[in-house]
């Protein structure tokens, strides 16, 4: 099984003055997702949770949605020259009458729009495939709660202080509780971690969470969000225009810039609600 | 021609206080790359050096190695209900000779390798289809002119300061001169678009520079700095393992956490040389 982190020696510089010692980095290696056999992508991911990431993908392309749509999943063997294993093949089993996806979701999740390639082909695609609807949770949380969450997600984070180098993705209840986390060198393999983690508990979809990551809120994190039905997406970064506009569609709350007790609420601000200081 | 930002209206708080207010983020949408008309990739980018970004990728992919390799790009036209264009797709003409790429390219990528699917078979496909050894670049830089790039590479980023949100690459000569620069919301958008910029200057293979991320160095970005023969990749950021790696098999010199005056040389240091300060 693959390790999350790996050390190597390096060259340390500290104000000019160099000196060798022992570096922790984040763990990167490949990972083929297959479906009943056949090989459907690869992501350069961090060895861990590769179960959950394999059916969080499948989550975020629409193709499951309960955790009776797995029968199985099971690492393939003998990769290596000395038929070792490396861990880094994911194979899952759907249940029978669970639509196979298309070899090239990527290419079918944006060109089986109506209009041209353009955002809103983008934003279309993503209502198509939508299994659950985000726009009717009336979840509310209290803006003292969410200023919370980026210390929750920091503390909870074990891999980020040695390395500095992964992407953190933690699920929250509206009371500041964490459901799930994951780490991930990528942010899209660090929040699909935790959508299948949450479809093996059964939890699909999400209503009444949080989900908040380390970095920036792309479109690919939001359409991710609400593929798994999560109202609320929570980003210590910016957002991009795509990803805003994809959460107004969806009826998602994107809060982005999520720093001490100052946030930017870019989308569904009606679930905030101000309330007293938490302890 | 798309945007490279986009304003939304946005609830901020400030330290508890909500007020609304206007603001800038990073404009995100999806472009489709094409190669004589046949579709090769889609990528969520910001809109902006869209040629570059084509044949950077190509560049990436070890498709083309020069100039004359591409006898035209374009945007492909009518994609919109109103017969405008999106600009979002993009088509890359070769000349004749150049071979075309297999359609899913990526796969091929890691699955031609003779081992499974591991870190050694990556680092032995950046092998095999590299065109420019990178080990044999006798390139030094001075730590001192190092630690002033991830400044210089900040003072030429006209949108981050106003979205937060856009990763930037800049090349630089070893005395530290700025090259190019490119930003985009993926940071290897950013590398294709610098190399692809190179690529039309017939600067490739880009022999005595160095290529300074804005953020963390995964084994994508160093892979697309061996693509394109640069022997000095640094990062603001961590590396991970299989980065360092690759800068190791390929001889390239790779630098993180590049920060004031400190930083972590992981591989190559052979290249870094003490010097003065640079005034």
């Amino acid at each position: 099984m693959g390790r999350v982190t790996a050390r190597r020696r390096v060259l340390r510089i500290r104000d000019g003055v160099p000196g060798h010692r022992s570096d922790t980095l984040a763990a990167e290696e490949p990972m083929e997702i297959r479906v009943g056999g056949r090989a459907l992508t690869i992501t350069m991911r961090t060895p861990g949770s590769d179960f959950d990431l394999a059916v969080g993908f499948l989550v975020s392309e629409g193709v499951v949605h309960g955790p009776d749509e797995v029968l199985g999943i099971r690492y393939c063997a003998g990769a290596t020259a000395d038929d070792g294993n490396t861990y880094n093949i994911v194979d899952v089993v759907l249940a029978p009458g669970v639509r196979l996806p298309d070899v090239s979701l990527e290419r079918n999740f944006y060109t089986t729009s109506s209009c041209g390639l353009c955002g809103k082909a983008s934003l279309d695609a993503v209502r198509t495939t939508q299994h659950w609807s985000v726009a009717g949770d009336d979840t509310e949380i209290d803006s003292e709660v969410l200023f919370t969450l980026p210390d929750r997600l920091r503390a909870a984070q074990r891999v980020f202080d040695s390395t500095g180098g992964l992407h953190a993705a933690g699920l929250f209840t509206t009371d500041g509780e964490m459901l799930c986390l994951r780490e991930d060198v990528g942010r899209h393999n660090a929040v699909d971690k935790v959508v299948g983690h949450a479809l093996q508990e059964g939890l699909l979809p999400l209503r009444g969470t949080v989900l908040m990551v380390s970095g920036r809120a792309s479109f690919e994190l939001v359409q991710k969000a609400a593929m798994a039905g999560i109202p609320v997406l929570a980003a210590v970064s910016a957002p991009s225009s795509l990803a805003v506009d994809l959460a107004d569609e969806t009826g998602m709350t994107l809060v982005g810039f999520l720093r001490g007790r100052s946030a930017n609420v870019y989308t569904g601000a009606e679930r905030l609600r101000a309330g007293a200081p938490v302890a």
